[in-house]
């Protein structure tokens, strides 16, 4: 292997295979894989903070710890039985996973893998619930939700043990929790009822508190094809933009007030509603079974001003980190097309086997991701 | 040479003998030092999309190319006479240089340092200017100021070619500027005269606006030691936190409006009056003969909560990208001390040689910087 700089490159989960491609951003092109990573169903990564190492967080409980630069497993484990997503710590030390069963969030340290926390996540209610929404948070904080508890916990490693903190009653069934690019507000979105739990880290003394009392199914209860995720929400200088769920729409709320201003129609059911890195445009992706098409919103005039047709079933968009171009994965047609965000012109078409979540290596540097 | 991530790495500026060095935010240590870099009395580094390669602009017109991997020295031209720094393409492929001596911007391949454009700064008073101020925006944009001739242009090298557009009258003598993080606000400093020049780049049709008409000297003229450096002005969710101009005093001023808001009373004339990435803390440095002190800015309260003597001649401060440390050069000490920025721990002081600018290799994937 030649010495080579790590900023400029990505690693797209392809699902079906158990496996990963590492992708190069700037000469576009796929330049290895890594096979062997259990069931990446819903996988997500995050990054080692010199973005050598990439570490994917499988359904089926494993945690797998990969050279980016040398193209190969370092090392695995199965940490669970069934885990949703994970988080790394501001100091890039301690790997956080939360998991469904049983339900709880573990801590590892991220050069060895070995264990140093496991946190049951019993909530009031006596039970054991479900972690769902974990994200790191300035601090050496975690913070997640218990999905059939309803509570929001933040845990410090700031001493090196771990120090929770918990809220309870904060709404029904939390189901995806996101943290503002900052670090400071966490919202947690509810499945059991409407409006949204917002947390702000900056002011904890101050408790959860309930925003967006329509935001959720409602009365109509419309069929919701699948529930948006929250990382994704888009927050720009003034706005930030929803999903709606289980309806047609993308909603503009003001950022400081948190109240609606308006209703943006689209193209479906919205599932990642994305803003670019400079916040002149967002990028809307859809439920089945309009999944096919991208919709790009002003976020000046809070118009649509561009749909595109990047393939069969679009999961997942990532921006480069300057914003210039936009990396879609459309997973029934086995291909990832690289966008310019300017001129909406297709790129590179590269080949990926039912390819989902890309995640690029700027992510290392970022909070909450 | 081994192979390593290059997402920790981070280059110092050591003014007094032409050299940088490399350093390991993970370990903390020093690796490496590269020397040949001639003048570097006001230097600025920026970094390839890959975070591989460090180009060093310096006051004597040479432009440097090092690969901080190799540590070595790739190329190197003399460009100009006096150069004041430079900027990288949003894409990455585009290196600008601002240049005095003859006033003007060229415009290089970052790969192998070929002129591509030699754009002479020319005003409409007839006479070539100095350059001041020049930074990137998204779209493939350079903007900067002519001192001498009070304008600023935008270049756009969208189509490969440079396409110039021009602001004339904009204010007596802009001797810096700075952009927004997101890539929207062009601000310039005025020496010839009080208030700041604004233009927003989503609507340039409504041109150079005049914003905080007290901004500046003022009518007292108080003895200015040196004039702050706008680059690194905090702006927060809410607020921007600017450094006034000869007084010992922080501006907090309203990021909607522009209007003042608060004057926090300081330690000595500001220079850097800087953001930890998280937007909670301000950390300020002072000119001479105030250069041992730094005070930190708690953001909610707006008071100042902490002071600090990092050394003798405090001439640069750099966060790590998630904000859990900040490294500060002490010139006069021939140091640099890296704090923790929760405790405000010393957790490492480093030997270094008339330090001056830090410059960590995340900056590969900002705006602006």
């Amino acid at each position: 292997m030649e010495l080579r700089g790590t900023g400029d490159l990505a690693v797209v989960i392809e699902r079906a295979t158990g496996s990963v491609q590492i992708l190069d951003t700037s000469s576009r092109t796929s330049i290895g894989q890594v096979k062997g990573l259990g069931d990446l169903s819903h996988a997500s990564i995050v990054y080692s903070r010199d973005a050598r190492y990439a570490y994917v967080f499988g359904r089926d409980g494993g945690l797998t710890k990969i050279d980016i630069l040398e193209q190969k497993i370092v090392k695995r484990v199965i940490q669970s039985g069934n885990s949703i997503g994970g988080a790394i710590s501001q100091d890039g030390r301690l790997l956080a996973v939360s998991n469904y069963t049983p339900g709880g969030v573990k801590v590892f340290n991220s050069s060895t893998l070995e264990l140093i926390a496991d946190i049951p996540a019993v909530g009031n209610n006596g039970l054991r619930s479900k972690v769902v929404g974990l994200v790191d948070a300035p601090g050496q904080q975690f913070v997640f939700s218990l999905y059939d508890a309803g509570e929001i916990w933040i845990v410090d490693f700031s001493d090196g043990k771990p120090e929770i903190r918990k809220f309870t009653d904060i709404g029904l069934l939390p189901y995806d929790g996101l943290i503002s690019g900052n670090g400071r507000f966490y919202i947690a979105g509810l499945f059991g009822e409407d409006g949204l739990a917002l947390l702000d880290l900056w002011n904890i003394q101050d408790g959860v508190k309930r925003i967006l009392s329509d935001y959720g199914k409602g009365q109509r209860k419309m069929p919701v094809y699948k529930m948006p995720h929250l990382e994704g929400w888009a927050i720009t200088d003034n706005y930030a933009f929803l999903p709606a769920v289980g309806r047609n729409t993308v909603l503009v709320v003001d950022r400081n007030t948190w109240k609606e201003v308006k209703q943006i129609p689209v193209h479906g059911q919205p599932i990642f509603v994305m803003s670019r890195p400079d916040g002149r445009q967002v990028w809307v992706n859809y439920a089945f079974p309009n999944n096919d098409t991208v919709e790009v919103i002003d976020t000046l005039t809070l118009e649509k001003m561009k749909t595109l047709k990047p393939g069969k079933a679009v999961l997942h968009m990532e921006f480069t980190p300057r914003g210039e171009h936009v990396w879609i994965s459309a997973r029934d047609n086995n291909w990832i097309k690289v966008f310019d965000t300017d001129t909406f012109e297709v790129l590179t078409t590269l080949p990926a086997k039912k390819p989902s979540g890309i995640f690029m290596s700027s992510r290392a540097h970022q909070t909450g991701l």
